[in-house]
């Protein structure tokens, strides 16, 4: 961003966006500004036929007949081979099952298990909070290896032969700053680690590419950049020649050889489908499926490109605009450090945040003082980011320092 | 049943059925005889709006808004303490969440440590095998305790005071048999073990007292009995007093006493909570909910004496009609020792499962000889039971006999 921008600028940059016909995918309600698609995303205009048609004409008409007639029974490694694509992964390395917490457990148990010589577990100190319990309940439970926390800026000083796995979010949660797979992926190669990301906040708004970057191990959530509905079924990742070396913690009857045989004991399934563990939710996994299929014929390059310079606007337009009000840039200023959302710190964020969600604008604000918003390129408008920074101008200039609340809030803090 | 039956009877009891308007709640596809509710509940009317209602109107219109707007940070406990009901639990008692298998880890895991000074666990040798998978996961990743199988019929002779925890299912899957959950439960007291019951086959077929029978532990499925839709999210019930002295080994935000203080420390919140691990699936909890909704203003004790009816008059229709076709009673004469179901054996089970699925006729096959029909009191009519029964007849003298599948099928038994 050089120089001073103008509404038209922006206007200018709508009208010449090769992804702007995107956004007719998704029912965005009249006159919001939707800024928290990394929370949860929009609905996919798809998914209410989509699903409306598994409800009444596949598990109304066809009932139990429906899993082999409607495959259900494929329905998590069909959505995962989906997910794939937008990772960077094999159709076969990825499937759509359970939460993202519950496949966290799965593959730390699994990791753990398979590096038992090795003594510890590396996790950031201040990564997305379950990710941490999980790995040390897991820790506490096997009881042979220990977790040691780090900052993020030291993981791979803090790595060494005694390391069996680094678990770490890719794109942090507040801040949006975002991990080089490659490097991390690397030096844990040479010292004989395994890495688990969490990618959460980075499929569908970032480039990734697992088999490239030499990852092993992934998770994600299904209800963010994804757009599957709230507590979508969330994706795990491995990578195809450690996949028959790991053994799940959950061994349920879809990720046995033969679920239908009801053999007394069990036989992982050959490959990803080990992974899974009880009957898939059918009706959210069709809504997950409807909504990674909004990406479907979306040039993934213009795609990232789009999330970058919708974050860059966006800086840039607060600098221009909000540079008065105290607020500090909470994410990296390098595009290439970030996910596809920036986060600002400010002493009222809470407060502030409130206001803008009153004047139809959504963000989120994360404690202690963070205003984060979201930039999901496939519908957000670039004049969509002015819209938003002119409300937030106007919330700052005129009304906030008025309110009860926050003079509330300005008391307590 | 005494004396002949004739379709005349059969007529007369429907008629006088006190429940026969709430097959009115489903929708239940033209000339389809539908005994396998046990396996896939069928889709209440009411789920369809309910659905369209939840994603339209609450995701695509409040979005992330709606976790507060409509509720849906509470719906697992919502939904639980509708479950509970059918079980004889307090509202504070049950939870929905997550899937069986998963359910059946936490709680082995739970009470495993919370018996950490006894050397074993007590499972059925026969019993739904993700049960047992499970079970031997959580001991092989805990090592201190090893797993012990017994046949049913055993397990008060089996258990004493070295047995930490019995895993059981209420109404097996194949036979129908039920156990006396009061006697296992006093028994098991008198040890001072616990006892884990699957009611995957029991809640909403069968009457329970959980809190009367002195039952600690249970889980349950949404899918069947329940009408919650393919792969529902499933329920775990704890008794109120061992709540907090219990610990989940999947601890996710939502289990956590403030989830979104996102604190870096796991702290369990107080009560049934504490066994959420991570965001609810809300548009399969919402079917889920309405699909519990098919209970409502049914009078308990009526739909289980019609559910013992049905059973009595299929098993007495069979032995009218069927009789010389070599089927074996393979569930409990007795109907105090039954679930909601009846199987028999025939050496050509397969067979004529498929013939009859063919013929609208829709009942489960299980490996190896069982022919098993279940019958939902909520919607099943007495002149299914009549129909089945005259169609399985037909199909025994006229037709299966003749086809070639057939043949085959037995040249390889």
């Amino acid at each position: 961003m050089v120089g001073h921008v103008t509404r038209e600028d922006v206007l200018a940059m709508d009208a010449s966006d090769p992804l702007s016909a995107c956004r007719e995918r998704f029912h965005i309600p009249d006159g919001l500004i939707y800024l928290d698609g990394n929370s949860l995303g929009p609905l996919p205009k798809r998914t209410v036929k989509h699903l409306q048609m598994v409800v009444t004409d596949h598990w109304g008409e066809s009932l139990i007949g429906s899993w082999n007639d409607h495959d259900w029974m494929t329905l998590p490694a069909r959505i995962g081979a989906e997910i794939a694509l937008l990772l960077g992964a094999g159709a076969d390395e990825v499937i759509a099952c359970d939460s993202t917490s519950i496949n966290i457990y799965k593959l730390v148990h699994a990791a753990l298990a398979a590096r038992a010589d090795r003594s510890t577990l590396l996790v950031e100190a201040a990564g997305f909070p379950t990710d941490r319990y999980l790995v040390e309940s897991v820790c506490e439970q096997a009881g042979g290896q220990s977790v040691r926390t780090t900052e993020r800026s030291k993981i791979i000083d803090r790595m060494d032969e005694s390391t069996a796995l680094i678990v770490l979010t890719h794109v942090d949660y507040r801040t949006g700053h975002m991990l080089d797979m490659t490097e991390v992926n690397a030096a844990a190669r040479s010292v004989g680690a395994l890495v688990l990301w969490d990618l959460s906040h980075s499929a569908g708004a970032v480039p990734l590419d697992l088999g490239d970057c030499g990852a092993d191990l992934a998770v994600g959530c299904g209800y963010k950049y994804l757009n599957g509905g709230p507590g979508a079924p969330a994706f795990l990742y491995v990578r195809k020649e450690l996949q028959n070396s790991l053994q799940t913690p959950l061994p349920g009857w879809f990720g046995h050889a033969q679920p239908f045989a009801f053999e007394q004991n069990y036989v992982p399934a050959a490959g990803i489908d080990r992974f899974l563990c009880g009957t898939p939710p059918i009706l959210a996994m069709t809504a997950l499926e409807s909504g990674v299929e909004t990406f479907q014929c979306v040039e993934l390059p213009a795609l990232f490109a789009k999330s970058r310079a919708l974050c860059e606007l966006y800086i840039g337009l607060m600098e221009q605009r909000c540079s008065k009000f105290g607020f500090a840039l909470a994410s990296p200023r390098e595009a290439w450090q970030r996910g596809s959302q920036v986060s600002f710190a400010h002493e009222h964020s809470y407060a502030i945040c409130q206001a803008l969600i009153e004047r139809g604008v959504v963000g989120d604000f994360r404690a202690p003082d963070i205003l984060r918003m979201g930039f999901a390129p496939l519908y957000t408008r670039y004049i969509d980011v002015w819209d938003a920074v002119e409300t937030l101008h106007d919330v700052m200039q005129t009304t906030l320092w008025q309110e009860e609340r926050f003079q509330t809030r300005k008391a307590v803090t």
